[in-house]
Order: structure tokens, then C-alpha cells, then sequence
């Protein structure tokens, strides 16, 4: 039993304790004024608020609550301190943490409780359902969606149910390969548990390092690895949730015909019909030889097709990461000063790869992509994919950039608050479409996601990565960024998200690959999925959560939502053929 | 448009025109003797009663919803004639057979429509719900879990909804694999379509020439090269279902996390929710090469022990069918005459095994084992499934019975017509497990059922076999038989289905694999998924069908089932540990 959780960062992303370190990126601030127009006399570092100086929400109190959850519970598992309840008021969401930093915190839980076992998860629902409070489930609070924030409009006490007490793995059936897992296991001590045994999940979202099982499940998640393993959604076999009619429990069975699928009810239900809090996984031996290697392609286009003719030979890497040109230059300029990459950037270098290799430097690709298996199949599928590789023009860079990429591959969210100190907007948005539709959507969300910055007065910054890749097409994943252009408020930011979303409800993309609707994805939902898809998910709510007890006002659109999220009526792009 | 569409035989399986012809099949009748304990003389063939012996109910007519129907669709999609609403009685589970075979058809359709678009089938909802009708759709009429019975109590007008002149593939987006086809199309008509451009479903049911796309998508149904292909919900990128609440519409997109996943509530939804029209499914190119194999195991152990390590060294076949001792002698027994069968029946090749390979002829194993894929990857899988079966004991037979089994494989479920002639009770029922659970429930369930049936009075048979084969676990299917002990009702077989049923949820498995609860197996539902999955369930059903106009009294457990199953309160067996 584990009193002493920590918590990310109330104002930004990563562990309390671990600050973010420019000093041994030496590219990364020339990029930055490069590609944004900071020059280094404009630089001025605006540091969050402190502490002191953020003002919360009064608490609502509701004593029968209280004292029915101080009764069923131990002291130490119910926390109302400010320090609590600003650490569990947001996610991690771009929009999170320019309010946060501002010290603008007009919503948080009024209590955050820490269940230790699924006897108290049933003890709090009980008490939330008797004494008329809301719970809201809180893994990592990693989630950049909105899944976390407190939007009871019912002046309802709110109560955060932090799960990260609950993380153990509970069981390996090692001759079946599931794990039975507590939803509140963070990454590592839950990899570490498996691999204790021999095993692993093969789950590693970026946001690993933070964020829980059940968040996962809850999010449909996907993890770097998914090539091989899966999305989450694949992985998991049964379910515990905790909903306000009872207990749901599938049974642990690699595949059913029992109607609809009750796991897909859980899956994907993002705290809004109950709280998860076991999963049994399905779990791999841990591989015998595993590695991590880097190639440059001539251009996005010929990347795109070597990953096409992988799946297509149903030869994978168990990592296909393509960055863009734009992508590919932050990937550079985020590299830590090393032999290697001196050499690369270097002259030499770039001028074989220009006049030997006929690569312009502009639009070149880096593409991460690692093996693992026994050696057998690592020989094999290694030797495959270089060929593959090769044939559609890329120059191998070996070992050094994919290990430089497995060593900071959980970094990058770091950069966001570096850039959020120095006035940079910036974001990610990202979607998946079908194979013959990728290269179209992405040009024109690039192109949307520019105009919107430059209609905004200043530079845009756009780059793309697919990561995720299926039989039937992959993902794309954007990354924006610029500087604030000085009117002070979020409608700068908000104009551009929306423009990427837009882009993807447009262009035959879906609102998101594996972050989930939660708020700020919500406005899109209905065009994503039909009004009358909209109206199967809001039955299932009514059904299990009559009283509206579970985390209220997520991937159901409400009254306020199109208010809040900073839209006018029918402001989100309609699309002609997907309505009843 | 065509208006020919061929139906199955009203009273058995097959094409009307089709005869099961046991003639060639030598091995046939003595196995039954012997196994069953029909001797020759006893031998009587009692045929299905004619079709001018049936008498159907009295037909309800909403003269409202036909004159509507009339008006909005041609005047030949919608038949009233006894013919019709004979052919759409039943599906073609035991228990539909041995009422219709005896002229008790106690409930029907009053209507059988045939849309022919799903402008069609919109107008046939609106027109259902202003003049309260009731639809069942209904694909190739196959299925065995009593989906397509009327279950109506209200005494409203039941229409079927025949779905197989919406047979069109409308589109191959060959660069993304992906086929956007109607949901009335069978198997070989798909296929066909589908082939014309180079490409395959892959999902080969044993039902393929009958049952329907939309019917696969509703019931979760799995083919036998499930292993490379999956299940169909493996495949499903996208769905159109015409609900009473509106057309439901997801996106052709490979992966989402847009909450609960929509095409999950469709899934399985066994036409209580709606009517599927058109699905999008991923499609593989045709294989290079594709051979079958027969090799026996000394045992069913060792046969599970290789396809284990199939999975292990993630190397599989397309077709893993291992098949247990009574499987495998019921298989040889249902052989046609041909050279290769002769010589391994006969003494040399039994006494070469018993002698030289130490098998012991009882315990013997057929399994059917196919490849497929470029040269490359065909060569390689097949040698290395050769090497693993061999380690685990196998004897390979060669390309003779595996061609033998792709002849025929379709042709099992005519051999219960046959024996249903001469007053044998056969039925299937078919669950899945995990590794660790898989011999402990096969050895429980085949002894639950011999010891239900020597209950009966009479001589046992069970078979099993495995043929679907994941990453965590298999399916188990279970083959039953036994001669009727003439009390000449169906509690008998009653008796043995549920001895099956409730081994399964006793010893850990699901309900079915994938044949869907339809009514039949609906008793086991609430022990399977718990009652607050139930209550999920019901939540989508009320929210989207709040006038009940779609398929009633299927998945969901409704207060005539008991009794109308043929059971008592609480006969089902209960479980501890997965109630709220």
C-alpha cells in the first residue's frame, strides 16, 4: 500500500522534481527563431505563477459525502487540500496549460480520493449515488482531450478518484499469455512487474512514464509499439468497471459471440459510464533481440510507400516512425550534441546525400524504425525491411539515431513547456485515414493548419508523423507551433486546433487516432459518428448512469459545450453524406 | 436486380435443389451403428413432413404498413404467400429443424419484403414505425442460435426482411484493401465480385454459401482462416445501419479514439437494433499460393501443444483444425471413397503407426493444416509448421486430405439432415478459452455431455475440435449425437444443449464463439457478461428502438424465455464471482 504517489507537474508536463534541460540542445533555440521569428533580443522567459498565486474555485462541500467516504475509507486515502485538488483540476492539454500557468483555474474537484482496492471504488459510488456527488476518474493526468476537468453544472460535489494506488499486476497466466491489471498502474511499475516474469505488455504511449492502464483502456490508446502489439483496444480480453447500476464484469475469453461486445462499452468510455479498475491483457514474452535504427527517405512520399509495401509483404518493423520534412527538422534540432549527429549535420554528409544520392535537403525524411523477435525472425524482418527501404531510395543511418531516439523517446512533451515559456502556441492534432486518402489529408490539413496560423499575423510551424499503421491505411499525427501574436488570449490557439480538426472531419479523417474526445474533441463527434451513433453512446449514459453521477460533460456535445470550447453556433466544418 | 433470389430448403441445410447423397461415403452408417447403436434392421428413415402438411398461423395483416410498403417499393419485393413465411420460419438450429421437420411452425413472419436499397430499407423503418410493424431481418437464413425467429408478443405485424438482393461489392479501394459491400450478399457472390479484382474476404464460415455479409457483421461470425484473417469484427472498418432513431454512419478509417467505439454497438447487434446495410471491410490480396495439408497427432494434447507453439514463434498457419479422437474418426467416417482413404484405413498404414510411430489408433488426432502467401512466406511457414508439428509427434499425411477436407468443407451441416432422417439428435455448440483453461474444459464439457446424454437412456457421442486458434486461446466445438430415446418431444435434446452451455460458463468459457445468443443461448447471456452488462445492453436497445419495432426477444433475457427455452426457474448454472 503506497501513500506517497507523485504526481506530474500541476503547471506542465513530467514528474514535480524533473525540469526540462535546453542546454544540451544546442540547435533547438536557432531552430525555434528560425522556423518562428524569435529573435534571440525578443526572447523573454514568462515562467507559470507560482503557487500562492493561483486562486481556486470554492469548494463545494457536501459533509454526508464526507463523512460516509472518512467512514467506508482510511483518513489518508481523502484529501481536500488546495495543492490536491489544483493538481487533479486539468489534463495536460495545451489548452490545460495556458490556463493553468495564467493561474486561471475556474474549475477543480472539491476532494480527490485515493481508492486502494475495488471494494472502495464500490463504497464511493455507493456513497456518490446516495448523497448526490460526482466522480471523475483520474489516472496519469497525462489525457490532452479534456477527459479531467470538472464540468458539473449541477454545483454537485466533484470528487477526483486518483487510481494510481491501485498498480499492481495482479496475476501473469503465463501458459495463456493475460495479465489481470490494476487500472491504476503507470507504465513502468507495470512493465516492471511483467518483465519480472518474462513479459511484456508492449504498451508505450508517449506518455508512458505517467499514465495508467485504465487510462489507456478508457482513451483507447495506442502505444509506439502498436505495429506489432496492437492498439489497446486489441489487447484487452475482460474488464472490471465499477458503473452506478452495479459492477460490470466480462469474462476472460480471447473472443466471443455473446452480442455486442460489452469490453467495446468499456473501452473508450472515458470515466462517463464508471470507473475501470481491472483489465486482463493479453501479454508477450519478452523478445530476444530487439533494436532501434534510423533512415533518411528523399521525401515524405517514398517513406509513405516503403511503410505501404511492408504491409503490404506483411513484413513489420514493430516501430515505422516517418517524420515529414518539417518534423524531421524539429527531430534534428531537438538531438542532444553527439558525434553522430555533428557528423550528419555536417557538410560532408549533406553533400554526398545532395549530389551522390540526389536527396534535397529540404524535403528529406527521417524515419525511425526498429526490429525485435527471436533472432530468426529479427534477421528476417530486419533484412526485409531494409531492402523495402532501400528500393523506395532511403540511405540507411544505422543504429545511432534510433538509439538516440529510444533514449528521449518519452522527451518530447517536455519541449512544449520550454516553448510555452518563451511565448511559442504550439500543439499536436492528429487523426487516421485509409492508404489512398493519407497523402491528400495530409497535405491539405499542413495547408489548413498553416493558412489558420498565418491568418493569426504571425509564422507557421507544421510538421507530420505517422506512427501507427494498419492493413488498411495509419495514423497522422501534426504538430503546429508559432509565437503568440500578442492579443493575450486563447483565441489564437483555438482558431488554429480548429482548423486541423476541421481538416480531418473534412478530409475523411476521424477527430482522433488515440486521444481520445473528452471535451475538446467533442464539438467534432457528431460528424464523426453520426447523430444517430451520438444517440446510441448518450442511451448507454442514460442506461448505466441515470443520475448522471460519472464524470459529466465528456464526449457527449451538451448545451455549454459549443460556448466553453470558444465556438459560435455551427461554427465546426459540416461534412454532406454521413447525417441520417 | 434480381428477383430470383435462391432460398435454403425450408426444412433442412442446403440449396432446395441440393440432396445430401450418402452413397459414396461407405464409412458413413457403420460409424453411426457402431457409435450410436443403430443396427441396420432397426434402421428408418422418416422424412420431414411434406410442405402441404404444415400449417402455418394465421398471418396478422396491417393493412396500414402493406398498403404503405406497396406504395413505397414495387409490388414483387413484398410476398405474403405460405411458401415465403415458411422459408422465413426459422434459422437452422436442431431445434428449428425438428419442429419444421415435423410441421410445427407455431410462429412466423406475416411478410417477407425484399429491399433492394437502403433507401428501401429507410422507407420500410418509417413505414414500420408509423404503422407499429415489427422487422427481423433476415440474410441467408443459417443462422443456428434462433436470431430469425418471431419472438413478437404484442401480436403486431412481423415482417422479414430478406437482405439477399443487396448482394452488390459497391467498391474496392484496391490501394487501401478496403470493400464497401451490401450486407445481403452471400459468400460466393462476394467472393466472386471480389476476386474479379484480385482480392479476398478471407472469411470462410462453414456457412459461406448461404449466409450474408450483414449477417456475419450482426452475429460475430468467424471463418475457418480466421487465424489470418481474424473474425469479421477484426475487419469491419466501418458500418451504415438504418436504426428506428436514424441512420447510423461511422468512417472508413483503420483506428479511432472517438469514445465508445460506434461500429462495436452495431457488432453483434444480431438485428435487434437495426438493420445493417453496407459495411466496409479490409480485403487482402489473393494468394500466390494456398495448399492444405492432414497431418495425426498421436493425441489432442500434442495437438494443442503445437498449435501453441505456433502462436509462440508467431508462425501460423491460415487453417489450424485439430480434432479430437471422436472428431477425428467421425471425419474419416464421412469420407468419400477414394484411393488415399482406402490405404490409410487400411492395416498396413494403421499397423505402421501403432507399431513404428507407438500411436495408439483411439486416441488418434486428424488435423487439417493450410498455408498460404507469396512463395517466400508460403515456404517458410510451411516448413517451419512442419518442423513444430513434427516435435510434437505428428504424422504427416500429405496433400490427400487436406484437398479431401477443401472439397468438402462446406458439407458437414448436410450430414444432420441425414441422420436427423433416421432419428438421431445432433447438434453443435461451440465456446472459447484461454490456454491455460483449454484441456480442463474440453475434458469437463465432452464428459458433461456423454453423461447428459446416457441421462437420456441411450449410447454417447462427442467430438470436439479446435479451429481458431489466438494469440491467448482457442475456440473448442463441440459435436453431439445420439439416437432418439422416444419419448418423441424435444426435452432430450434440450437436456444435452444445456449440459454444453452450462459446462461452459461453469468452467470459464464464453457462451459461443461465434454463433451468436440469439433466443437459443440467450439463458447463459447474464452469467456471461454480467447483469450490469445486460442492463448496458438493454440501455442501447431502449435509447435507439423505443417502440420495439426491431427483432424482439433476442440477445436480451425477457420473462417468457425460461419457459419457451424449456427450462425452470434458475436452471441455468449459476456462477459466484462475476455477479454485481
Amino acid at each position: 500500500m503506497r501513500d506517497d504517489v507523485s504526481q506530474m507537474k500541476w503547471w506542465g508536463w513530467g514528474d514535480e522534481n524533473i525540469e526540462f534541460d535546453a542546454s544540451d540542445k544546442p540547435f533547438l533555440m536557432p531552430f525555434i527563431s528560425r522556423e518562428l521569428g524569435l529573435s534571440e533580443e525578443d526572447e523573454e522567459v514568462v515562467k507559470p505563477v507560482s503557487i500562492e498565486e493561483v486562486k481556486l474555485p470554492e469548494q463545494v462541500r457536501n459533509q454526508g459525502f464526507l463523512d460516509y467516504a472518512r467512514g467506508a475509507l482510511r483518513d489518508d486515502q481523502v484529501k481536500t487540500s488546495d495543492k490536491e485538488r489544483l493538481v487533479h483540476s486539468y489534463g495536460k492539454s495545451f489548452r490545460d496549460l495556458w490556463r493553468v500557468r495564467r493561474g486561471i483555474v475556474s474549475s477543480c474537484p472539491d476532494c480527490v480520493i485515493y481508492p486502494e482496492s475495488e471494494d472502495d471504488v464500490c463504497a464511493l459510488m455507493k456513497g456518490a449515488r446516495e448523497h448526490d456527488a460526482v466522480l471523475v476518474p483520474f489516472g496519469g493526468g497525462s489525457n490532452i482531450a479534456g477527459c479531467l476537468e470538472n464540468r458539473e453544472t449541477r454545483s454537485r460535489m466533484v470528487i477526483s478518484l486518483d487510481m494510481k494506488r491501485m498498480d499492481r499486476v495482479l496475476e501473469v497466466d503465463k501458459e495463456s499469455c493475460v495479465a489481470r491489471i490494476e487500472a491504476g498502474s503507470r507504465g513502468p511499475v507495470m512493465e516492471e512487474q511483467l518483465e519480472a516474469q518474462g513479459f511484456t505488455l508492449g504498451h508505450f504511449p508517449d506518455s508512458f512514464e505517467f499514465s495508467t492502464v485504465g487510462g489507456w483502456v478508457a482513451t483507447r490508446s495506442a502505444g509506439m509499439q502498436s505495429d506489432k502489439y496492437g492498439k489497446i483496444e486489441d489487447m484487452v480480453l475482460s474488464v472490471r468497471m465499477v458503473t452506478p447500476s452495479g459492477l460490470l464484469v466480462t469474462r476472460t475469453v480471447p473472443k466471443s459471440s455473446n452480442g455486442i461486445d460489452v469490453n467495446h462499452i468499456c473501452i473508450g468510455s472515458e470515466g462517463i459510464l464508471g470507473v475501470i479498475t481491472e483489465v486482463s491483457l493479453q501479454v508477450h514474452r519478452l523478445p530476444e533481440k530487439k533494436e532501434f535504427y534510423g533512415y533518411l527517405f528523399p521525401d515524405f512520399e517514398s517513406g509513405v510507400k516503403a511503410m505501404r509495401q511492408c504491409v503490404d509483404e506483411d513484413c513489420m518493423p514493430i516501430v515505422a516512425r516517418l517524420n515529414d520534412p518539417g518534423k524531421t527538422a524539429l527531430s534534428f534540432a531537438f538531438k542532444s550534441v553527439q558525434p553522430f549527429f555533428k557528423n550528419l549535420m555536417g557538410k560532408a554528409v549533406k553533400k554526398y546525400l545532395s549530389l551522390v544520392k540526389g536527396f534535397d535537403m529540404e524535403k528529406v525524411c527521417l524515419m525511425i524504425m526498429a526490429v525485435e523477435g527471436d533472432r530468426r525472425t529479427f534477421n528476417r524482418v530486419r533484412s526485409r525491411v531494409n531492402s523495402i527501404y532501400r528500393k523506395h531510395g532511403a540511405f540507411k543511418l544505422g543504429i545511432s539515431p534510433g538509439r538516440a531516439f529510444q533514449k528521449s523517446k518519452y522527451d518530447f512533451p517536455y519541449l512544449r513547456d520550454f516553448a510555452m515559456d518563451r511565448g511559442v502556441v504550439c500543439d499536436v492534432s492528429e487523426t487516421s485515414t485509409v492508404w489512398s486518402n493519407l497523402l491528400p489529408l495530409y497535405y491539405s490539413t499542413i495547408e489548413s493548419i498553416q493558412e489558420a496560423i498565418v491568418a493569426t499575423g504571425v509564422a507557421p510551424f507544421a510538421g507530420c508523423h505517422i506512427s501507427h499503421c494498419y492493413h488498411t491505411g495509419t495514423s497522422l499525427y501534426f504538430t503546429f507551433a508559432c509565437m503568440e501574436n500578442g492579443t493575450g488570449d486563447i483565441g489564437q490557439y483555438l482558431a488554429i486546433k480548429k482548423a486541423a480538426q476541421d481538416s480531418f472531419i473534412r478530409g475523411g479523417g476521424t477527430l482522433s487516432h488515440h486521444h481520445a474526445v473528452g471535451f475538446e474533441h467533442a464539438p467534432w463527434l457528431e460528424k464523426d459518428i453520426s447523430s444517430t451513433g451520438v444517440r446510441a453512446v448518450r442511451a448507454i449514459k442514460d442506461g448505466l448512469d441515470p443520475g448522471g453521477v460519472m464524470n459529466p460533460g465528456k464526449i457527449l456535445p451538451d448545451d455549454r459545450l459549443a460556448v466553453d470550447w470558444g465556438l459560435e453556433g455551427g461554427e465546426v466544418e459540416s461534412l454532406e453524406g454521413t447525417e441520417s
